[in-house]
């Protein structure tokens, strides 16, 4: 079951800079692929900005339809989010060579991942910069989280395969959101 | 003492979303901010994007000198981190408050962070978003490590400091860089 989760908090899981799952859907097939490279630009309404290489098989799927899903997977899904980088969308059905599940989005037509603690959907709002470096600005348009998900490690790529697991949480008095 | 770091392992250090310190330097005066909005754009010659908002006392120095310094703090540097972030080069010598030695960098003018375990050394390539998002596109010209600086546990923000540390360190086989 996924929740609602308010825009505002959308920064939130982003800035710590997990690696993420991006899943776009073309001509009624959806495909998913792993990232790392993106960052938050704005808080509310939540901005993102993404790097899909134009060899990704997902390039020519978001630059069309400039829509997305970028899905926040946890520990578990390790595995398979190494998986879903060594492959390519061309040759393969990631969504069941991975036995993931793609449920419907509300306001795009990309699957949310069922498997993913948070779900965010995306339209593509600024294209500057895509042809010079492959860089999408996103608008988060609707956030969900799976309240079930408890376990909330995400993983950092470090290179290579080598993953930091999250861990220790330690609080300082901040003023900053 | 710094030690080269060759520029196609730059993404090793950013890409799994460390908050960063961001150095300036305008009319001779240095100054040092806290950052999380960031993400690579290109392995090599490294290229990173980030965000350094209009409202930030370094902006006008980074528009204006199209230079900075990137430093990787690790955990014991937290609360220095958080403090930084916390107050405004406006009103604050930040690097005399909060104790953090600035060294002469090679190829820009703003410092490195002696502190620090890691610091890029970068110039402004591209403006094209600074109006509309206050994102920056960096080329990194020079980066350093400091092999003496062993325990390298970088923080994520997660928002009103909050902070995961890097935990344990897992690798899976990757055909991915």
């Amino acid at each position: 079951m996924m929740k609602d989760l308010p825009l505002s908090k959308v920064y939130q899981l982003l800035e710590p800079g997990p690696v993420v799952l991006l899943t776009t859907a073309r001509q009624g097939r959806a495909n998913v692929m792993t990232m790392s490279w993106h960052m938050m630009v704005e808080f509310n309404p939540p901005l993102v900005a993404c790097v899909v290489s134009s060899a990704d098989y997902s390039f020519a799927a978001l630059r069309a339809t400039k829509e997305c899903v970028i899905a926040v997977p946890s520990l578990e899904l390790a595995p398979k989010v190494v998986g879903i980088g060594n492959c390519s969308g061309r040759d393969v059905e990631k969504f069941a060579r991975f036995n993931l599940t793609p449920m419907p989005a509300e306001r795009v037509a990309p699957p949310l991942v069922a498997e993913c603690f948070a779900n965010l959907e995306c339209k593509v709002v600024d294209t500057r910069l895509v042809n010079k470096y492959s860089l999408f600005v996103l608008e988060v348009l609707k956030a969900w989280t799976d309240p079930a998900k408890k376990n909330r490690k995400t993983i950092h790529h470090q290179g290579y395969g080598k993953f930091a697991v999250d861990g220790e949480v330690i609080t300082l008095k901040s003023r900053m959101p």
